[in-house]
């Protein structure tokens, strides 16, 4: 059965027929910056329109950042999109005319649903998905299923707290495991050292125009595969957080992959092997169980698509 | 339909008959404190028999404390029984002669399962048990399933990473969350004032003969409940840790309840409240969603025989 | 013996005539504010001429924030002023084309030589200042001798680390005190309250027109002397981290005082009060030694003009 | 002029006639071990007459561990000999009816002293001693003058906190600086490993019979020394926490030099690289200061004695 997966995010709206195999056979893309409500709903309702009429469609999903529902229909809060306690579902049920299942979704959690089921791991009943980008999110698998949480806010893994009266955080928290386990956290570190130490930070700052105040995440990227060691050790930092936070989630869940996603995850070894080490060494009851992997997400850009579409059918 | 629930502990082994309704019919009760292998088995198919002689029974759970395989029938290990790797299913299956289907559990699994199934927490589907005793054990039920992990070892609550370079764990480990939220971590502190300011801790060391060494949980609980400021402190800082360590299994899980049991759970509001005023105030997204509440474990020491046979039944 | 005391700061230079008994006898002021590195040399010279033309001046001290050199002639950096290893001494006797002692002392050291030399610790011979600002300044004095350090940077108590891995600072570092305990760290912690929790912040709010961003010190100060219970809050955990560091400095240098200035001082028994318990609760070998006294600063504004000029006379 | 010091530890006095060079001249011993308090005090005057019968002597030193009242003649607390309030300097004069000054002092005040005149320290006038043994004692000298304190008790480094909610320290208090940096720290660590992952401590458990208990850290140095990788990461732990602590300690007191004494610095590299690595990471303000050198002690065990005579010459 064919199923539409839309991934809404705050500059565009990503839609695409997903087969059962998790292969996209169509796609379109609608924008979504700046859009009032109404015209989000409408942008939603198009894409979908459009994919529907030439594909047979059994089941929509819908992916959206922020809290969503735990009827899979609402969304409560999104951070970058106007909805506020929107219903989601019910507008684009309204709006297409079509009687299919319709089913709203965290991004994160499509993301990981796509990992678990088609991607890096497909073979795994138990996951951890760690997105690491400007934020830090996630999504869980457990025993085959989603995670979803009373109130469908599971997974909030980057406001976890990892540091008591460490950084504060964007959430009103201090400490939480996005202040340094993210793109967010390498560019506050690399700054930092820039602004006090550029001689030091001269790889990075070449990147930036000399300016501390307009390093991204992709220079110290960069830099870090040119060789700079500078680069290279913020990197293997933010790697030990993802580890040293995956042990404590281990504890917790005992999950058999932690997937490492997301823009910083571009680095490849260079976070993932200080993660897998600080994993090796935090991890609790080390020796009498067996380690869980930590592996690079597989399913690319169009995880949200394929993993929101996959929901719906299920 | 009745099943026979068995908990095995250090110093004895309770058993019981339970039916549909959680209530135990029957008991009955051998000590294991001592014995080998070959005799605790015997004695757990001793006690097996004595009451599937006198009730129709159709299921047997065996909750033990330590890691148990995902299979549910192989008992990994056992911190105070000489239980290694060992088929403690097959062996009582051997041992009885019965065709009833058995399962192995954690012991915090099973009384988590009980109290969700027939305890406190009976009306929820997501849950956080903690049992806050000379460790901080533990169990998780999302959507109304037991959350056993990858490889049998999930619930490892006490072992979540709480304080980086905290206080050294059994474990190997430091900071683990047991280091602060446990009996273990009450008499400690308590021992440290005693023994540096005796004056201070006074009512405490009333009940362990003057002697710090000596001082135990249930003495700062008694003193705590008598009125005495520094024992009223001491529970109070156990329940803080229990309420911000809370706060972020909630950002991972979003339980709808937390369900705090075990010996220190005997101090009630004393330890409850700074719990849950810890945990609103460290709970991330406060405000866009609903809080989970916290309360007292509600099955009494029987958890273990009850939640155990359930499990078996299902 | 009469002298000169200046106080240079980042928007005015203020001079005074000071007396050995620490009084003011004669006042002046100029603006330094967007001045050139040799108008703020006349800017100086002229404050000084103007009171020299009218008092007999034995010494002169001047009062610069930022690093001092060791020598007590050079400044060596100063964050809101243009200077920059410059040779301030040499500058001002040379336009003063007088003949006496010039001495340039860190502006948190004239601070607190004022206090303990007139001040509320002018009976102790062991003190530590804390100057509780938009950052965290202080001056020690040991023997009765400012400790200036090898090279003239001592008494940087604001960058000792209390956290590890702690609030990210501006110098660089993570876990600075100043992170913890000063004005800033007051108004990040009332922004972050205000932006996620605004009813629970109302009462700070209405000093800032309903905009979390425009939240001051001041306010969070004003809300709590009316009695908001965040607010108290907000202050008290400024003052829980002023004590518990200030324990760390006793454990190292034993002060008979612990003097607390700074505009976040004037919150007074709101920052004091848990100042003193927190010091009182962490402070090694409690029972063992006497508990140096934390007090507020007596000598107010003018304690920069006044210790810059006595440190001169000395 | 020439002088008697004596170091009094738990088991042995060890006395010696000290010249202005910092040389010793002649030797003697007394043991110290189950002594009452009058037999303590006379086997200190013992020692002490012998060595005055053959040398002239114009002062006297004691050197005691633990509390040392700020009269530099009163033994407050020790906590391995029986002396509490105790006049120790009145005691001596009289048993010995000698006129000549006789001073007490802390024993790793003595050794820093010892350092500062005549050992490695001895051209640097800022310096902050580490005694890193069983615990973390320490000395600070500032301007060329040892700090007491207001009441005696300066420089007991080893109970600055530098781990919030840490380690559970003997003195009661929890993340004391010795809890991380000393010899206990190192057994501490090295026995969790081997009891958790034998085969990793392997080299190490080869000195202890295979005996996780049974590991003290000379073991650990020498399976270091031999370059086992987890004796020299767990080496390398203690040097990284030498050296963070003191770069909050420079932060405070700028010094010139650390000095690093005590059993643990026999591992030498293997602990001053660390240290010197994360001070140089740490240190606030870096590159707008020299920076402090990190030097291994020069004096060895007779450092006490020396420091001691020559502390009672001043």
């Amino acid at each position: 059965m064919h199923a539409i997966g839309v991934d809404i995010g705050g500059t565009k709206i990503a839609a695409g027929v997903v087969d059962d195999d998790g292969r996209i056979v169509a796609k379109t893309k609608r924008k979504s910056v700046g859009l009032s409500v109404d015209d989000l709903d409408a942008a939603v309702v198009d894409a979908c329109r459009e994919l529907a009429s030439e594909h047979e469609i059994g089941a929509i999903g819908l992916a959206a950042p922020g809290f969503i529902g735990a009827d899979q229909a609402t969304v409560r809060f999104t951070p970058n999109l106007p909805w506020r306690d929107h219903p989601l579902r019910d507008r684009v049920l309204a709006g297409l005319g079509m009687d299919v299942p319709v089913v709203v979704e965290n991004d994160a959690n499509a993301a990981g649903w796509a990992e678990f089921r088609f991607g890096v791991a497909r073979d795994v009943q138990d996951m951890l998905l760690l997105t690491v980008g400007t934020g830090l999110g996630g999504a869980v698998v457990t025993a085959g299923r989603l995670v979803l949480g009373a109130w469908g806010v599971a997974a909030e893994v980057g406001h976890m707290r990892v540091v008591p009266d460490g950084q504060l955080c964007g959430c009103g928290q201090n400490g939480c495991w996005e202040q340094y386990a993210s793109g967010s956290a390498l560019v506050r570190e690399a700054r930092a050292v820039a602004a006090t130490d550029p001689a030091r930070a001269a790889a990075i700052l070449a990147h930036a125009d000399g300016d501390a105040d307009r390093i991204k995440g992709p220079y110290v990227t960069k830099a870090a595969l040119a060789g700079d060691p500078l680069a290279i050790e913020l990197l293997a930092e933010v790697g030990r957080w993802v580890g040293e936070g995956s042990a404590t989630v281990a504890a917790l869940l005992d999950p058999e992959m932690v997937v490492v996603g997301g823009g910083v995850a571009a680095a490849g070894d260079l976070l993932l092997l200080p993660a897998r080490e600080a994993f090796g060494t935090h991890l609790s009851a080390r020796g009498f169980r067996p380690e869980a992997r930590i592996e690079l997400a597989a399913m690319g850009n169009e995880a949200g698509i394929v993993g929101a579409a996959d929901l719906a059918r299920h």
